[in-house]
Formats: C-alpha cells, sequence, structure tokens
C-alpha cells in the first residue's frame, strides 16, 4: 500500500428535507454574506432556490444570487461571479445543484481568494494558496464534486475543458437530499450512473494493480450496487432508497476514498478524451464517458489483463476462467449494461454522427496539449494513441 | 435508507515516516502549546517519542508530557491531565499510542474545554459542548479512536467502564505508519484485529436488516479482507501491506462510514457485555469481545436469522441455502477463525476461570446500570438477558 493523504472534511447532511437546514450550516461554518449560485430555471421552478433562500434568512444570512450555470460551466460566468462577488463582500459560496454548479462556485471561490486569474490554476500556471469556504445543495447525482477536491470548467473564449484538484476547495458541507433527483429526465439520470461508476473505474484501472484490498473490495462492492441500482432507478425514478444509494454512492467514487493506497493515482484518460470532446461538443459528460470507455478498455487491456479480469469476475459476473477472455467478457458485459441504460457506447452514437479524420487529429492535439502531454497511466497514451482511440470509439 | 450526519473531518497521514510531519501537521492545526499523552515504556523504549518531540521542536512548538497511560485508561490520570493542561496552558492534545492513548486524550481534552467534572460526560450527566482539538500518533491498529467520535474510559474509584461520542472530539489528524505497528505481541495484534471486526460487526447487525447496499457491501468486503489479514499478520507480523491493511480498515471499521443509512445505530450489546468485565476484570478489549460474541450471536440469531445468513455466505463463505443453518455455520466459522488467531471465544477461556453465578449476576446487574437500562437493537436484552448471555459465554 502506497503512502496517502485523505482529508475530507465535509459535512453530510445525507436524508429528506436537509435544504432547511442550510442556513443553519452555513451559520455554522462562518457564512455571513453569501454567493448562491444556480443552474437554470428548474431550481427556481421547483421552489429549491426559495426555499434554500429562506433557510438563509431564517439564519439571518445576507445573500446575492447568480443563476445561469450551464453544464460544462462556462469560464465567463465564473468571471462575472467573481466580480459580484468582490463587489458585494461575499464570504460564502453557496451552490445548488448538479457537478456543474458546484464546479462553477469553486472556481468562483478560488477566484475570490486570489489576486491573479483564476483560468490560471486550470490551465496549469497557477496552485490556488487559498479558496472561500463552500457549501452546495446537492440535485444530481453524478460528478461526486460535493465531496470531492476537484473542479472542471470550460473556457468558452478556446473551447478548453480543464480540471485542478485541490483539497482546500472540498465544501464545508453538501445536503444530499435523493427526493431533489426524482424529476431528472432519464437520459440526465443515466448519465450520471455512469459518471458515477466511470470515477470509480478510473481509480480501479491504475499501473500496479491491487489498490488496497480495502479499496478494491469496497470499490468491486459499490460498483456491484451501482449496476443494480442504475437499472432499477430507470424503471422507478422515484424509488427513494433507489435514489438515495445512487446519490451517496456518487460522493463516495470520488472523494478519493476508494483510491487510498494507490498512491491517489488512478488513470483518468477517458476523463481527459471526454473533456475534449465535452469542451467542442458540448456533451453530457457522462454520456462522453461511456461513449469512449468501451474503445479505451479494448485498446488498453492488454497491459494488463488480469486487472480487467478482476474487474471481469468480482463485478461483472464474468466465470471465464482465462484471464484475458474473461476480461474481454468483463468489457463486452460493462458495454451492454450501458448500452440497456441508454448511453451511447461509440461516439458516434453520442454526437449522432461520424467524425470526420480531421476533427479526430484536432481533438487528439488538443487533448494532448498540442503534443505536449500524455494522458492515461495504467497505460500511458500520446498524441498517436489519443486519436486511435477516438478512431477506434466511432 | 434513513437519514444521516456524517462528518469525519480527520486528516489522516498514512504510511511510513509520517511521524517527522507531527510538528508541521498540529502547527497547521493551530496547535501552540501541546500536551502529549503517552502510554507505557514502548513509545519511550522505541524512540518514538523523542522522535515525535523534535518535530514539535522543529515546527517551534512547546509541550510537555504526561505518560503512563494504560488499557482501559483511568479517570484518574485524566483528572490529572487535565489539571496539568490548566496549569501549562496546553491548547492542542497530541496522543501517542493506541486507542486506550486517544480516548484518555479525548477525555482531557473535553476536560480542558468544560467546567465541571469530565465523568459527567461518560455518566451521560452532562453534553460536552466543547473540546480542544487533537492529534495523534497511532501505534495500534485495533479501537478506530483515532478518526472515530468515541473514548471510553474506566472510573478506577468504581469499576465502571463507560464511553461517550461526540463528533467533536474528532482528531484533527492522525498519522499512521504502519511500521510503528511491528513489535506488537500476537496477542495484542490478533486482539485488535478482533476489534476491528467487531466493529463492522456491531453495526452490520441492528434492527432493520440491511443497512444500505453501499454501506452492506462496503462492511462484507473489509470483513473478507480482516478475515485474511488477521490470519497473515500473526505469520508475518513485519509484513508491510498486511499491517496497512489492518490499520487503515481499523479506521474504516470505526468513524461511522459503515453505518450511514443504519440510522447511525448499531445493536453494541458485545461492546457493553464487555465493558463491564473490562471495568472489573482489566482485560484486553478485543480479547474480551471475542469472549462473548459466539454467545451473544447464538442468544440473538432467532431475531433476524436472514442477517446472519447473510453474514455467513456474503462474509464467511458459507454455501447453506436454509437460513438458520446457513447463520449458525457462520458463527461457528466465525468463532472458529476467533479461535485460530489465539482467541478466546469464551469467558471461561478469557479469564481462566469459570466465573460464579454470583460475580455473573453482579457483572449484569453492572451491565444493566442496576437494572435501568438495557442493551442492543437487534434484540433488546434487559439484566437477565444479559446474564443469561454472560452464563452460555462460560
Amino acid at each position: 500500500m502506497k503512502n496517502f493523504t485523505f482529508y475530507c472534511p465535509t459535512q453530510v447532511e445525507f436524508g429528506r428535507d436537509g435544504v432547511d437546514r442550510v442556513g443553519a450550516l452555513t451559520a455554522a461554518f462562518g457564512g455571513r454574506k453569501v454567493l448562491v449560485h444556480y443552474g437554470g430555471g428548474s431550481a427556481v421552478r421547483s421552489g429549491l432556490l426559495d426555499r434554500v433562500c429562506r433557510s438563509l434568512e431564517q439564519s439571518g444570512i445576507a445573500y446575492v444570487t447568480l443563476g445561469g450555470v450551464k453544464p460544462n460551466p462556462r469560464l465567463s460566468l465564473i468571471r462575472e461571479g467573481i466580480a459580484l462577488g468582490r463587489q458585494e463582500g461575499v464570504d460564502f459560496l453557496l451552490a445548488v445543484g448538479g457537478g456543474s454548479v458546484i464546479d462553477s462556485a469553486k472556481a468562483i471561490a478560488y477566484g475570490l481568494a486570489m489576486e491573479g486569474d483564476v483560468w490560471d490554476l486550470y490551465s496549469k500556471k497557477a496552485e490556488a494558496k487559498a479558496c472561500l469556504p463552500l457549501g452546495s445543495v446537492l440535485t444530481i447525482a453524478a460528478a461526486g464534486s460535493e465531496t470531492s477536491n476537484s473542479s472542471v470548467i470550460t473556457n468558452d473564449g478556446t473551447g478548453e475543458k480543464r480540471g485542478y484538484n485541490n483539497d482546500i476547495c472540498r465544501c464545508r458541507f453538501a445536503v444530499m437530499d435523493p427526493t431533489l433527483t426524482y424529476t431528472l429526465p432519464a437520459y440526465q439520470t443515466a448519465s450520471g450512473c455512469t459518471d458515477i461508476m466511470m470515477h470509480m473505474l478510473e481509480r480501479y484501472f491504475h499501473p500496479g494493480g491491487t489498490l488496497s484490498m480495502a479499496a478494491d473490495g469496497m470499490t468491486e462492492a459499490l460498483l456491484r450496487s451501482m449496476l443494480v441500482c442504475s437499472r432499477k432507478v430507470l424503471e422507478q425514478p422515484e424509488d427513494y432508497d433507489t435514489r438515495a444509494e445512487i446519490m451517496w454512492t456518487g460522493s463516495l467514487a470520488h472523494n478519493d476514498l476508494l483510491q487510498c493506497g494507490n498512491g491517489m493515482r488512478g488513470d483518468w484518460a477517458c476523463h481527459q478524451l471526454e473533456h475534449e470532446m465535452g469542451g467542442f461538443y458540448d456533451v453530457a459528460h457522462g454520456a462522453g464517458l461511456a461513449a469512449v470507455w468501451p474503445a479505451w478498455a479494448r485498446y488498453v487491456v492488454d497491459t494488463d489483463p488480469a486487472r480487467f479480469a478482476s474487474f471481469a469476475r468480482k463485478v461483472m459476473g464474468v466465470t471465464e476462467t482465462e484471464d484475458k477472455a474473461a476480461a474481454l467478457a468483463g468489457i463486452a458485459a460493462f458495454e451492454d449494461h450501458l448500452r440497456s441504460l441508454g448511453m451511447p457506447v461509440t461516439v458516434t452514437e453520442l454526437l449522432g454522427r461520424r467524425l470526420e479524420e480531421q476533427e479526430i487529429l484536432d481533438l487528439a492535439h488538443g487533448c494532448s496539449f498540442q503534443g505536449t502531454r500524455t494522458i492515461g497511466t495504467l497505460r500511458v497514451l500520446d498524441e498517436a494513441d489519443i486519436a486511435e482511440v477516438y478512431r477506434r470509439a466511432l
């Protein structure tokens, strides 16, 4: 087991009606002037935003609001949020929404605590030294941003989608009420479930095989549970326990618990492949991951067939005894599962058209930062490999 | 899934040589004047205490030391620590040792932050409103106190052993270096492994069956891993990965992660049965748990044979299809496992003599707080039940 630091100080308030404790929680964590950040109209229409604001008022907490966050949250809105926060003397960020809203709020929180340009963090030109405290009210089970140390934003000037990880941005509290996810459309629910499973797979497949018995066992158990729940939620979208399992697993999948022992490194190639497409084509994150995973898995399987076989047997129930055959059966079984959720399993299905070769080369060029970086750790992929994975994913 | 709050803000520093970061960690969490609390001579003889003090000095942190903590930590020493801390203006507790030392430090930290008598917390006459911040350097994998919200102390005036749980006592940081546990005697190692497994079993068996798919699956995976590692560590006491799995699982087993979803209630009858014996006969905690568990399990199995069958099949590998038969086979298999670790599986084996009937009645009277409380939740046990479990455990 490799050395690790694990620090996830988020207070999780899980269950029905946690929303009404937002004011008290914000006060407990020192918020006095809050920027309430949210997405489109659903938080308004459902009355959730009103409920959050009422709770803040009842705790005597002043606030301003900024809505309009879209999937793949835009740098331009983040800059607007930073300007608003400065002008209003905001000392606490409250995200009401899914991963995009929380990630956008994290970027604003970084921006309000630094002097330079917040994009410098995401373009890896600077490291954050501070971050305003944040809380969140989660409405989509997917990104795990409510307890993770990561955020991913898109520079709408350049089309670049980039992530930045730092423990200082972890939410002080996360209100997680599964009933808030009842009304999500099926495609978005399935995309969220895929994202959750992919957060586990990205960590499970990494150089060196076993994470640790603890992390491997917990990951396999949570993946098995997600196979059941992701299917069931599409049939019974208002089944509380199923929504609850998915929402809680979404946090566990991405708060780093499941990579303690592997040097805190996963593979993450699929996330990079998806980010590049997400920045350009604005696809649902989970769906984008589903579209590249099967091609990625078959491209890299020979690097560690035993690990893929382990996934196949312990998660997908494959009984095949020979490793390579088991590995391929496991990949096919997971691909079938994604398809059964209505997810695209190729880029062509994702975009509704076949990419031209030049588009593939452009994606690979962007994904490799113009040929200056590799992606992946299980198998390291350079620009040519990246292009080949996109090609095989058509 | 029932509502829950999960808040475990301990920064885990896991791996070799974390001890040398103690000073920096203490400074980062605001410690300026530290009470370094430890147990017997082994921390001194091994040079660990010197290393901790050097690290504090290098970070410019003043400290006083107080050793002498024994298993089943004494209220008298805790009172001494509170007096010393007051006199020296201590603002941070640093526990260097196992669960007893950390629990003793937690009690001192409570005591230094309150006006009344600290025993009032443990005798349930008062609730803690504050607690001095703590850090720990763990030397025994067992109690999980390094990330838990609990502490258990013994009133050496009355022989009462009592626990108190509150999130405010969770350590700010925990330095966990598996190599520090290499030299533990086999009996203590086995007792620690038993304690870790029992922390999971106490939560796994509770009214209502399934915790949640997530918690059940993680618990079963970690129990399976502990079955392997608890055996292996006795054969290879200096195998790093095995010690590491045990140490990390010890934290996960008791930081409440594994009871999220069940209303944060476990059964805990075996802990109460053991506490009563521990207060009077000063037995190793894990060994005391091993001595009562088989009798407890057989006494309560009919309350939920399906749950015991689930444990039998998913953890102990029992293939029996009928629930009650599977349940009994699982109990026997776990009893065999404990025996294979050199643990006593009866109270007679634990104490080396057969208790007199009057001693059993006295234990039951004490454990039931003179007949004023019941213990257990899966099956609620009154004073007569408690006596009967002790009797069957002979």
